[in-house]
């Protein structure tokens, strides 16, 4: 009826970075001539950067789930045990991909919205003392739910499995130190915290990571880090790399390298409080409340209200596109996204039009309260030192 | 510290709208070859639909400054009569005009807040039979304060004045009716309703003021408007075309006659009206109580406080651009846009902020007040037929 911008507020693909989309119009390189091959090798270094990682960390054209496969075919061999945490939709997929590539697959399953418990790991890697993996999700985006990464590695680490994080939505919104706990492999996706559309993932690659790698058997071309590695180190990629994407991100990493990572989660973390304090002083429920992630928070719907009449009323009513659930979660929970391009005026826009989304449905909302739930936090983060 | 998006709020240069932004990348087309010649008709075409006139409306590659200039410049001789109404910045530009150009300018001066009451453009055109014009603002976009335009054309249609108004902020904010009304010049800018970036003005000229142009005799070459009219029609523009943001008008123009130019409208009157809602909410005194425009809400600061500090405050913490006051109102007001592509989400966000931002300066705010003021605006206009 009047002016609705569209925006893009999924947990990925997120909002893009201008300077980076900009960047995108300056395609007209050859991947092999030296225009790319200045370029190339500073995104590496900079992508190895933000991760925080001395270990390589590899670009491959593809969605995450891409990258998810490289993580497995590129470390295993057939009939090789891995331990999967599976607590959503994402879990789900480490078990079809062990499937598909015939592992033997010792899978420890959590409800929707709760995560697998460290101590369970442990035992799983007792009663399985050849697992060649663990792998799980840092956050696992279908619920809004984060591992206890730090943990889990820890307990990974003293035992010959690699710690195999699907951190595609962790990245960027939660600590994650590498080298420190000892991640093997990391997987990120541009369209994410990286803050440019969908195309590229990332996978960082350790030391016994790579060992590994000598004696895995099963098959690979394309996602062969192995050759993508040997191609990094020449400053190019081993196939045609999507340029344009190359571009933007070599823009979105240098906004992050400025910004900080550490700041780009807090950043997340104080989004996720605010949101988590504004929807509970509504009066809603949080879909995982033991363990949310700061990257998406998943809220359930009032009982008796289909989620999905949450995101039409953001979409018709404001132009605002927010997730709903997935799988069997679809029509349960709502959810909404921090990490990335995200900022608080996001925030305060999108809970005044939940309020009036909830108000429209005949649900009492007492306006502007989940708003200044938000404002509180905001007070409390920035004003804290200056304030009167 | 976080991440602030930056944010254009002022009015003009406006928020650009994105499908807009992005056509401009096709401007490697030639303005004398047919690929032009294809576009520019459709553009002025419906340019004049969205003026909502049947005479000519033209294309100057300028800013506004430069189709007041021609609105003067080619419907004058030296020594003629004007009367201007004097009520702000851009009141004032048209006195500069009238002097540079040697004019007789009759002024009729309102404190800046105020407007010129059309009775005193009766009175002044009864005293000065002879006047050719009366030039005055739509909407004045130094105050936030908007003429009546209906009343003030309705008298000098019956004179053989010329009615020349700066719509620059006034079209797309209010309704105006070009022809109904008998408003012989009216200008616009690209950067304000318009949703595209700075660089075009547009001036619709009536039958009236092509005749009076036929014995105009005041110096004119660029903007040379008959000069531009027998190009227009056939399809190309008298000089070098600004083809970027033809390419971007094109766009802006399709969006805006999908939505509807009442709709527009509509939209920045709505806008307006929450946030004359919401700064009263919060205490703050608006600066054009009784004629306020729906292009611009002119704020005071509170008292003691120079409004300055509220604009960086916004920038600072928020990466939100406001505009503070011109001239002698610097320091005094500050300035919250309405006009073109701004949304709910945009007010929402601004007026949280502003929340925070009087807070962080030792003002008692009520978090979320001023935003449910918002909200409230926001369900009557939408909600009243379907809500329970």
């Amino acid at each position: 009826m009047h002016i609705r911008k569209q925006r893009l507020l999924t947990p990925g693909p997120t909002p893009l970075l201008p300077r980076a989309l900009h960047a995108m119009m300056a395609s007209d390189i050859h991947h092999r001539t030296q225009d790319f091959i200045k370029l190339y090798p500073q995104v590496l270094a900079d992508l190895k950067e933000v991760y925080g990682t001395q270990g390589d960390v590899l670009i491959t054209v593809s969605s995450g789930t891409g990258a998810l496969e490289a993580s497995i075919s590129n470390f295993f061999s057939e009939g090789d045990t891995i331990v999967i945490c599976s607590a959503g939709k994402f879990g789900e997929r480490w078990v079809d991909l062990a499937k598909a590539y015939r592992l033997n697959a010792v899978v420890l399953t959590a409800p929707y919205g709760a995560v697998v418990a460290p101590e369970r790991v442990e035992q799983a890697l007792r009663e399985n003392p050849a697992a060649k993996g663990v792998a799980f999700q840092a956050s696992e985006t279908s619920t809004g739910a984060a591992h206890d990464v730090q943990a889990i590695a820890e307990i990974t680490k003293k035992t010959g499995a690699l710690c195999i994080v699907d951190a595609i939505t962790g990245l960027g919104t939660m600590k994650l130190d590498i080298d420190g706990w000892g991640l093997d492999i990391v997987v990120g996706g541009s369209q994410k915290a990286f803050m440019i559309p969908p195309g590229l993932a990332f996978v960082s690659v350790s030391e016994k990571a790579w060992a590994q790698n000598a004696g895995a058997k099963l098959p690979r071309l394309y996602f062969d880090l192995k050759r993508e590695k040997k191609m990094a180190d020449k400053g190019e990629s081993a196939w045609t790399p999507n340029v344009s994407l190359i571009l933007a991100l070599a823009e979105s990493l240098k906004y992050i390298k400025s910004l900080g990572m550490d700041k780009l989660i807090e950043n997340a973390q104080l989004l996720a409080l605010g949101t988590r304090s504004a929807v509970t002083a509504l009066g809603l429920e949080l879909f995982a409340p033991h363990s949310p992630s700061s990257s998406v928070t998943a809220v359930k719907a009032p009982q008796g209200m289909d989620s999905g009449e949450i995101v039409k009323g953001f979409r018709n009513h404001f132009g605002s596109i927010i997730a709903n659930g997935q799988g069997t979660m679809k029509g349960q929970i709502f959810r909404i996204a921090h990490l990335g391009y995200f900022d608080f005026a996001d925030l305060f826009a999108v809970i005044a039009e939940l309020e009036l989304i909830l108000h429209s449905k005949g649900i009492p909302v007492e306006f502007g309260k989940g708003v200044a739930a938000v404002q509180k936090v905001y007070a409390e983060a920035a004003f804290k030192p200056a304030s009167v």
